[in-house]
């Protein structure tokens, strides 16, 4: 409070933002970082939450853990609800108020129902780790409901899972459901054949993986339907009601719905009244600055960078980390702000999707895998991250044992109906709360302390 | 189906009937395991998930992979709302029926609020993971408020936590929140002055760890103190509120109020007609089952067993164990049922509880450890148990990591507000959610699929 040092804010505390406040280490600056969660989160792995094989605590770290006192960088508990370019400040949902001199808005993005909001509750996304648990515990239920009914035709739904989007999040996450499904989990059950259990992969264009060479594309087909992954191609969806999916050429009834079907940049982002595409990312500069607001940077998921080839810059994890450090360095090195005239250059690092254990493609600067080589170089690259990340070999050593094993030991269901702010309970699946009675507890013993 | 099997039920999956499970592995009978949650938990280390030392997985394993398939255990996750004995049925929440010719009942201990049942919303105590969670994020929560608010005056409730009740859950959430607050997170946070947190601990008893020999609770009392723990003894807890709690002389004032002050047991044991003790506890025969009801075993924390000494058994996992394979092997080996003669003897293995990295107070057959030495044994013990249980080693490695180098890695807010079902705000406590505004989210794209 002595000193006016210049105000540096970071929205965000995902890939982008982490490493931006990474790069400002030691600057001159007050630095703050303002995230609605409390943890940094290794969202490619959040998939593997939502199928029990690894815990929240592996893929996530809290933000003051990473940050530290230390750094001199403040972090704020918060949700931003509106940016106000022409006084320089932030608003947050609590009333709160952030004044900044430089803002870089790393918020993000969310999951696109393409003009369908109502569809969300009914399929939902993988954005949070609370997402996550909720899957996991769809999964679960499901299971256990399907244990319970005698009647093959009755127990169909719940022995259903439905993912939309075929891209890299939907084909790992119906990979992992096959597997966890399938194999580990259905030999537990005693009335379930694991070739009841059906999964379905939903995708509107001709085929999966878009983007991908052609030749991967084909791999990863072949690799899910061996695994047992139904492929509907060319079926675009036409309505979502609870439990239900509708397509031009039929329905299919399961509680498991999993959207995965593109992204919307962050609502924030596209409030700015800036320019921006039709999935809401914000035209940036060369420099990554916001047109007109030369002290406003938008960098990761929410922005659209174009890149050489004249295409928009993917929504990845490794174009987020790299503009995090530019930006960074950029404040860093030019504290001044008059001018900042270097030029974002992003370095591709290549592609890589996870089908299940030992099977993966990757195309690493036009070298094409498939197989258990891809999946080792996924496994390489992932744990590596996550390693370096959280500074320890527990991760390592934790994550390789989980994934090797098949172990899927983080089957629980942690029963969120214990939340006192929830009227509804929450454990059994809809599709059958109306048989559930009402809950009547005895009377606890009238004793006297 | 085809076979007329006698039908043994064992209520609850934790040590009591996890171990009746065990026993009766392979006896000619159909089994069947009934549990509200989906797995089975190691309570004694709850207290490390609510202080963020270890994640939910690390102690709790789902009941379908400890029991298996083929064990011929069937598995219903439910909860039971009636025992039936004339009809010899259960009836399940979910409206489901169960019959069967020998019951076990081994439904635990919820905590007892003498009389006061609107307590238990503001201060909970730690049953299941659920409150584990709540708690956790009740903890960190308090501390991010904390860190917002420049007064210190007004920051006090935010940095205070009272515990109810000295006894060993007591007096380890004592010891570990005093760890998690002063040395490993407050070094986190630019605002908040370690020697600001207040830790109480609050018994109505003139000592804490009563049952313990007298030096041993004079030792716990040295430990805490130096840890910064207040106790406050002779203090009978006289109302609580949201957010404040009242004694004869005064008053507190914290969101992060817990309850660790005895235990009742289960309602459905309570309503079972049979002779009872004060804490609700089925005072049963010597082979364990109930009086006038030869086929109905009640077990545990749900049980009122007298003790040579003519005191009844404590509420421990040992006693819970021991008598799960007692009545196990007792059914398997007696199937006629028409005569039980054995005779349950409880071999004490002693008591010990934990006070904080590397201080612990033992005492084993007669035998009174303190400090560093009781401190390895306890962590011996419940490694040991942990090990064999999940039987692999990766248990090992991970718990010693976690507790040896204070790596409180778990403190994660998985948003609870994220449950769909949830309409308030879980998120922030609920002292300051006046401030909170309705949350406005701005419209999505409309785009076409």
């Amino acid at each position: 409070m002595k000193t006016q040092k210049r105000k540096i804010v970071i929205l965000g505390g995902g890939f982008g933002g982490l490493n931006t406040a990474k790069a400002l280490k030691g600057a001159d600056a007050e630095i703050t970082l303002v995230d609605k969660a409390n943890h940094h989160l290794f969202q490619p792995l959040l998939y593997q939450v939502a199928t029990a094989a690894l815990s929240p605590g592996d893929i996530a770290t809290p933000l003051r853990a990473l940050v530290g006192k230390d750094s001199g960088i403040r972090v704020i508990l918060g949700e931003v609800e509106k940016v106000d370019p022409e006084n320089k400040t932030l608003s947050l949902l609590d009333g709160k108020t952030v004044p900044y001199d430089q803002l870089v808005i790393a918020a993000g993005a969310k999951y696109n129902y393409f003009g369908n909001p109502q569809w969300e509750e009914h399929a939902p996304g993988l954005k949070s780790l609370s997402d996550a648990l909720q899957v996991r515990e769809r999964i679960l239920l499901s299971l256990e409901e399907a244990e319970q009914i005698p009647d093959p035709n009755l127990r169909k739904p719940f022995l259903s899972y439905v993912i939309i989007g075929g891209g890299p999040t939907g084909v790992e996450m119906a990979g992992a459901i096959a597997e966890i499904t399938k194999r580990s989990i259905a030999r537990e059950y005693n009335n379930i054949d694991p070739d009841e259990v059906r999964i379905f992969l939903i995708e509107a264009a001709p085929g999966i993986l878009n983007g991908y060479p052609e030749t991967l594309s084909k791999k990863a087909q072949k690799t899910l339907k061996n695994m047992g992954v139904r492929l509907l191609l060319n079926t675009p969806v036409t309505k979502i009601e609870p439990h239900k999916i509708f397509f031009p050429n039929g329905s299919i009834e399961s509680p498991n719905i999993i959207w995965a079907a593109g992204v919307v940049a962050h609502p924030l982002v596209q409030s700015l009244g800036a320019e921006h595409d039709r999935n809401g990312r914000v035209m940036v500069k060369d420099n990554l600055s916001l047109p007109g607001y030369p002290d406003i940077f938008v960098i990761g998921d929410a922005a659209h960078f174009k890149s050489e080839k004249g295409s928009p810059l993917p929504a990845i994890a490794s174009v987020a980390i790299q503009q995090g450090e530019f930006v960074g360095k950029l404040l860093r090195n030019d504290p001044s702000g008059a001018s900042y005239r270097a030029v974002f250059r992003y370095t591709d690092k290549g592609s890589m999707a996870t089908i299940g254990r030992a099977k993966a493609v990757a195309d690493i600067k036009g070298m094409r895998f498939s197989g258990f080589f891809a999946w080792l170089l996924w496994s390489f690259v992932h744990i590596l991250y996550l390693a370096s990340f959280r500074n320890r070999g527990r991760v390592f050593l934790e994550w390789i044992w989980s994934y090797f094993t098949l172990n899927r030991g983080v089957r629980l269901i942690t029963d969120r109906s214990g939340c006192k702010h929830c009227k509804t309970s929450g454990n059994i699946p809809p599709m059958h709360q109306e048989k559930v009675k009402e809950k009547k507890v005895p009377h606890p013993l009238e004793l006297q302390h």
